[in-house]
């Protein structure tokens, strides 16, 4: 296998085990096919046991013993796992929690990213390891840190960040007169009259102000993408020709990904289907999460890929191209975990279904992973992670996944590109104040933006998520599910991507300022030409309350709109709204006010055929993507699928040769 | 439309609009037929943005703009928010929540009643207002802060109540030996010998002793009415002849309301029927918040309004009369703040149905209020309640609500007297003891009040609710569902009225001695001739667990009792209390023992037809009030409804001459 | 009644009432004929009213009035409740909980078993009682203060605690490199360079390491055991002749009750059967909780009973004998606290049905109880406990429980020997670690350990259950349902034992080494060869998701074995695991991998007659106890039953001469 297909990899602990099991370990990843090994993210105490005093010698014989049975190596920075002698040294770099409690030592990402101090240890760490690694011949890319974000760390809530956030605000805002306007201070006397009264937006009497909770999460997301750029700059330095990546994780919101991935050379995520499934998606059913609880969601696990894949196309092109790095659409990610077995950490962890490592590694594939890395070589016998499987048992005997991995064919399986016609529009900045002011304990910017996602994946179409500031002229639709916030520069681009391509948008689109608060002249701000009307009402649903839009009915959410220059294609039947447009029609584009996923499904499958796809009914659980000329149908149902003439075999896929689309 | 008919009025808040709109707003609020502006409860920061220094121009220019547009001002002291400089000068005003956490500047109300660093400022700000607005022509009354209480805020666990307690103890018990005998402290080795070592009743190991946090509630309301009295003893000296009212809120408990209103001239309350139910109602089943969630629930409403309205007949006739009130049944009290469309607090917020303002502002009417006054002018376009409606939208478009109250005729809603035959009793004290060991989740001191005012409600019976120390003697029936503390000297007057009128008690009466002790001689103490009988078990039942009465099902609880002088009405069929008396009376005195709504509907049923009432049977939804010789005919059901030989439309109301009840 | 069969005795608290009361009742409860008076386990503050005034009058005449009525009093040590001048003096002997705040005075358990502090005043207090009344002719034997570990007190966070567990793990390891090796601290770079790095493991960022959390148990059960044992001594040297013993409580888990009770004389427990289903079995389903509501579940009671009667049997013959206790089985215990009405802690605290006092007497005589003393004797009317029961009301009246002790029959109920040919092994570490890492939402060591329990007593079996290190030789069958923590020697020590008796283990059995590890070697471990086979895979089954054996439906867990010497007896019929052993047979050792209450008693049956007993299938809620030749049939459900001949009434026992099992 070259270079050419897919590649596989997988995390390794050399730490873990006897040195005596190192060669045949080695020699064992080797016969199995894989080609990384990634390394070392959480090896800091083996790394300097003491501040100052370093101890490379088992790293050093690590990373030989990988380089001469073949393998390639990821090396990672160790900065997820500060050891007990720097927290006890420097107890300042601990985080808090929002409820005030310092979040200690004892597990993993025990640290505040605004914390100076630990940032300082953190690039005294980073050059040491790269400057006697950064040029070894088995090192071929570098991983910052270890799942940014993880177990709610993005924010603290502690001396550090509160020290740094007034900061952080006298830069962005200038004056408090900016500030408080942005803010709406005047709002329950709320105006600050000198910056070091204002703190982090937690313990507060009842919900803080929505724009103080925006701007803290653009904080505390600078200050992580500050934290690795620091570790960047290093490693660029002392280990030249070399990439760095990070392996971001399912699903999580607190910061932004695209900034946070700017300095990167690709993405990499860590896919758990049936972690997700179980953990990160409390927005599912309970019947869809026993339907798929041995194979994940297909829905949620492609979104995960489809949303990385794009990461790095950036805000805009601009600043994709000041980085260095083309604006084209790029696939190029990793899978750098992929499960291969049961996780531990979620409050139900079925085994997976026999070949769904197989069906999740391609699926990876077909949606434009260019190496698969499992996780991880053997069980941990200890600590936090014993009940979680590798592809190796705690006896060392090969793993159902084991067998999985060495089974697959992947000569079908080149890495060429994915091209989506069809982009979903995603931006962090509208999922914090989405979900800060929901509005419907039901409804979350997830759900609504998933919805979309389902709606078009069932319909059989290709999708790239990006950010809505990206370059959008390939596509020929464009869909934006959850734009709440929207600055009046980005209406213009989208304006503009009008004249070519079709939009739909989705509820509460263009509802909200830069700053968080509504337009003094109401939904979809200036834009209303663009839109076709202005928003009327918004109805929040409760369960078991719905409204119907022909024979849709809807939940949760349904807002309506007074056409103007634009016309009403669907409007509600019954209920506060009857009679009001529920989907308004504008030219290109269309935005629907009723969260419905039939109803959603219905208008995207008339705006693509307008478009000239072709989307195609699939059944539950049936998916198809397309690589480089591939179709991928994958099945993740646990009976067997006719589908177009295709029998597919419970929890399996078949690659065919692409038929161009119409 | 004059003085004598219901009158409207609204809440505004200038300082969020630019000054050009001002003069606009005032004449579309007069042209719309309001009479009242409150504006000014959140506007410290404007009115004092540093310490000593006061900006009164721009409130000058909004108090003569409403004035020139012949509108009436209510103006607010401004204490609901402390600014940001006052807060981070004077930190010791805040507020600590129960798990000992202060409560931190961010939104509103933080601050402790107990503070008197925070008391001095209340009083300053309040003297500083009340001499430049005291005796201006627009302004005819004022509003002390804003929903005392709202956010949990009546008790705060920090340092300022913290050395507040042991004094009001001391003040209370004057002797620690009387303290440890009212409380039960030699229980667990409770015992105190020192005032200091007195701490409010949280972060106890398990439960703390019941008197102990009888006692905390008493000091926190103490705190507040405190608090409040300090501003109303300013306004009175700087604002002659106008009057001062607070605006309460929505089956708010944790203060003593009778002792918060004594030095208020009248009291309003603010009604949000949808938030109500969702959010203030958790005792109230799925299936009832489904049906009523666009019209909110009209015997949760109404109880509101009866609730507040008997609020100024006091704790006693001798109080009343000592603060220069009259002893008679008044009506008098107002709706400061009215929902007008959807809310933004609770877990859901649909849209009111159409009609549903009218119906809300007419119902309020019927049950005695003088004054509507819809919350807000125009939807605010910043901060914490951007998602909340007024009567304009964000775009100051006019919003479903505005036109509901431009079409609203209420030439037939004279401002008359509300004349119940029926009081029923209601307490603080009984709540707080009643509910801190329900001995049932699925009981509380509402559930079971709301049990005996919906029956009544639902026979078609207007209904006081006062205190039972009140003035009765003007009723011909008197319920008190939930009266369980039961100081001998109120038992001694209760005794009074039942030679006049009839008497109903409920479950757990006269269970408690003033301290929240069990009477030494049993449930009823030494009352037993009164009620005819004693209590013998009570039975806490399980969900599902059920025992009859006949044909009737009790739920949740069940207590007998023994008849000594009364007799059995109603015997348990099954179940532990099998044949043991469950509803006993003793000449004009029936107390129920078993929880069941059917039951106690009996029971009411034929104790109004011995009284000379005449109950009528009301369907679900649809309810009758009667104020100043008019019916109002009020149907929340989303169908039309005949009843009586009326049509009744969805959600509507009608008026008619009131038939003299036989 | 002779000391020859069921002794009854009393919980009673003289300081609660007036000394005029006091004749009277002691004249009431010896002619109830009761024999015991358990006192003044809470009356520190009315002891020593302030540090060292001791005010001894009171308990003297209370001790003596109870003297000269003939009843034997039970003295306690009263220190879980230390007086407010003793905490205010010494406030660091309060604990601190998981979130870091303090728990204060103000209810009852508020000290931390590590205060060096603390433990001085309870030795002081400790000697001071014993002094004046070790001699005493009334008092017959000593409880240790009240309830070990009630309210979650065993682990303390805070300071005393903290300082405290350093020292114990540098006494149990020796050296840093011992310690992070048994608890794998190269995971996640958790490894520790000095003592006092090592925290309790709480606030950690996500959930801790295993290892960390199963010592800090350890520690905390030591420091509980310490302070015991140090009461224990005074009460040895100033109170000779009188037994010493404590009351456990339902189910508590958080410390060694082996270890707690090695210096005791005998173990004693509080059984309150409907607070236990409702409050302490949260694992149990709604159907059960509410079918059982007024009897409570006859298997939770009794496994309780069969419980604490086997504690003293200790961990090892060897420890037994070195207390100079027989090693062989004993009855002997005593149910200290016996419901006899309501209670008022669980969240419904249902009447007990008719019947159900004299039924739980029964049962607990049976099981081998030697004394049932009620709590308590009359209902408090004061205090945390108002709304519980006693044998008398508040108003002193005879309550429904006082008429059943009444009315009981102790003449059929010798106080003989439980000879169980089943033992049950149980051990509190196996319990801390299964539950720290669950796996699995729905399942714990309880739900596991009970499964089997339940089986034995539907197929009508009596059960000891003891330590697995206890001396097994006399039982024929041993089942050993969640030992997932398996020492070697352990191992070893069972498999000499399926020389002579047939054993069955259930899941996860020997997974985890003496630190909590996994075995490197995987499941079984080094003993392998004991149960035939090895471990293949576990599946954590979702709600809803379920696969099959045979006919039975396998809910929550299932894993497979690899038999090598052994065979299978039962394989999974369906899902990832179709195909592999669910049931695993090697000579005399059975192992079950798959969680179903129904398979497990078709092994169990299958085993037991296997082992010459006879097996009965019992209806639901049926049960039969076998002691001293007499066979006691329990029927707790509210229907009769009719079970081989016999008409059970509802709720209620028939005593018979056993019939020697085949
Ligand atoms: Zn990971
Ligand atoms: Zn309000
Ligand atoms: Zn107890």
């Amino acid at each position: 296998m070259s270079n050419t297909h897919l590649n596989l990899g997988v995390c390794y602990y050399p730490e873990h085990w006897p040195r005596d099991r190192w060669e045949g370990y080695a020699a064992k990843m080797k016969a199995l096919g894989l080609r990384y090994v990634r390394i070392a993210e959480f090896a800091w105490s083996r790394m300097e046991p003491e501040e100052g005093v370093y101890t490379w010698e088992w790293l050093d014989e690590a990373i030989d013993v990988l380089h001469r049975a073949g393998l390639e190596v990821v090396l990672c920075t160790p900065t997820a796992t500060p050891p007990a002698w720097l927290v006890r040294s420097y107890p300042e770099i601990l985080a808090h929690d929002e409820h005030g409690r310092v979040r200690e030592f004892g597990s993993r990402r025990h640290y505040d990213f605004a914390s100076q101090t630990y940032r300082a240890h953190s690039r005294r760490i980073t050059r040491e390891l790269a400057s006697r690694y950064g040029q070894h011949p088995a090192v071929v890319g570098w991983q910052t840190d270890n799942e940014f974000g993880c177990h709610g760390t993005t924010r603290s809530y502690g001396p550090a960040s509160r020290a740094a956030f007034p900061h952080w605000l006298q830069q962005k805002y200038g004056s408090l007169e900016a500030l408080n306007q942005a803010w709406g201070n005047v709002f329950w006397s709320q105006e600050y009259t000198a910056w070091d009264q204002i703190l982090p937006p937690n313990l507060t009497v009842t919900e803080p102000n929505p724009s103080h909770v925006l701007d803290y999460a653009r904080f505390a997301s600078d200050m992580l993408a500050e934290f690795q750029e620091e570790q960047i700059a290093i490693l660029r330095e002392l280990s030249p020709g070399r990439w760095v990546t990070h392996n971001f994780m399912i699903f999580f919101g607190d910061f932004d990904h695209y900034r946070a991935s700017e300095a990167l050379d690709f993405v990499t995520w860590d896919n758990y289907p049936t972690g997700m499934l179980e953990f990160f998606s409390d927005w599912v059913d309970e019947q869809t999460k026993l339907r798929f609880a041995r194979t994940g969601h297909p829905d949620l696990i492609s979104f995960n890929h489809d949303l990385y894949r794009g990461l790095k196309q950036g805000r805009s092109s601009a600043a994709a191209s000041a980085n260095g790095n083309s604006p084209a659409r790029q696939s190029g990610f990793w899978v750098m975990e992929q499960q291969c077995g049961q996780v531990n950490w979620a409050p139900y962890n079925p085994l997976p279904a026999a070949g769904a490592v197989q069906l999740w590694t391609t699926q990876a594939w077909a949606h434009g992973a260019d190496t698969v890395s499992y996780f991880r070589w053997r069980a941990a016998t200890m600590a936090q992670e014993v009940m979680h499987s590798g592809l190796l048992r705690h006896d060392e005997t090969e793993d159902r996944g084991f067998h999985e991995v060495k089974a697959l064919d992947r000569s079908g399986m080149p890495n060429g590109e994915v091209r989506a016609p069809v982009a979903l529009l995603h931006d962090y900045e509208s999922l914090w104040i989405f979900d800060q002011q929901r509005h419907n304990a039901g409804l979350s910017y997830w759900t609504q933006t998933l919805t979309y996602y389902c709606a078009l994946r069932s319909l059989g179409i290709d999708v790239d998520i990006v950010h809505p500031d990206a370059d959008l002229s390939a596509y020929r639709v464009i869909v934006a599910p959850a734009l709440t916030l929207m600055p009046e520069a980005r209406l213009q681009r989208l304006e503009a991507a009008a004249h070519g391509a079709r939009l739909v948008f989705g509820p509460r689109t263009a509802y909200r300022t830069e700053s968080g608060r509504a337009f003094e002249n109401g939904q979809f701000g200036s834009f209303k030409h663009l839109f076709g009307g202005r928003l009327l009402q918004f109805d929040s649903l409760r369960p078991g309350l719905t409204v119907g839009v022909g024979e849709h009915r809807v939940t949760t959410w349904a807002e309506s709109f007074e056409p103007r220059e634009g016309q009403s294609l669907h409007s509600y039947g019954d209920g506060p709204l009857e009679g009001q447009c529920a989907v308004l029609r504008h030219g290109n584009v269309t935005t629907v006010g009723a969260h419905s996923a039939t109803l959603v499904r219905e208008v995207l499958r008339e705006v693509l055929r307008e478009a000239g796809l072709s989307p195609q009914d699939l059944p539950e659980g049936v998916r198809i993507s397309r690589r480089a000329g591939v179709s991928a149908w994958l099945n993740f149902n646990s009976e067997p699928i006719t589908v177009a003439g295709r029998e597919l075999a419970p929890v399996s896929f078949t690659l065919e040769a692409e038929q161009v689309m119409a």
